[in-house]
């Protein structure tokens, strides 16, 4: 795929859509990340986990966030031109991330506009999704990034 | 302020707003965080980000939302009677988190209602906003959870 690390607003053409990453999710790495910021049982407890709605120990939503993001950053979000991002909407997290899931993602470009206000940058949106090695859709949302343009001074 | 830890659906009352939690941010979190899942020049690097459009470090958006998780987890969502969240809506990342902030949740709830498919459970929607130490907000987002009804068999 076309590597987007060095790319500008111009870069991300509406309609195109691009699979990257690869993110092995651990045991510890689901315990560690949910003992931290959402010790909810079935994200910290791998016996009482069994007895949950989901009969084992599941990723925090936040923490699939947080690998995407790992994904975004690496392949996906531009170093050159990346101005951050507003906010995301419709976070679904659609299946649980159990251990030993790999994920990756798949992210398709739907909206790509100068700024008004500053014209030396645009907003990017994209429709993501993170997907396990079952090709199963675990998390969907809409991002939005700010982006310069390859002629801003 | 009531405590949620022991609450069923019921307890979510429209209308109702709650303030809660105290997280400091160092600027170690917010490198550790980063260097996982967001290693984007202006959350790791603090010298570098000082020529940021942000004028220095900040928190990853999605550490703000993790730690926004850690202090909802807390004081808000019941540990008798959650069963996970199918999603969230609008996250907007208003203004920057930096070192020595302490931030907190302020939660309103906007809608509560049974399954129709379930009726053994419900859905709760709430506004959040994140909060730092000088009264601005700093991170809105609206969460959906559900939880057991208080009559559930």
């Amino acid at each position: 795929m076309l590597s987007f690390l060095d790319a500008y607003l111009e870069d991300y053409a509406i309609g195109a859509s691009y699979e990257f990453g690869e993110f092995v999710v651990s045991e510890e790495d689901i315990v560690d990340f949910a003992k931290q910021f959402d010790p909810q049982y079935f994200h910290v407890d791998p016996c009482k986990a069994q007895s949950s709605q989901f009969g084992g120990l599941i990723a925090s939503g936040w923490h699939t966030c947080a690998i995407m993001m790992r994904l975004l950053a690496e392949h996906y979000i531009s170093r050159c031109s990346s101005l951050g991002s507003p906010g995301v909407d419709k976070i679904r997290w659609l299946e649980p991330v159990r251990p030993g899931n790999t994920l990756r993602v798949r992210a398709t470009i739907i909206e790509n506009r100068l700024s008004r206000s500053k014209p030396d940058r645009g907003i990017v949106k994209s429709n993501v999704e993170v997907v396990n090695q079952e090709e199963i859709v675990v998390l969907t949302m809409e991002t939005t990034g700010l982006f310069l343009s390859r002629g801003a001074p």
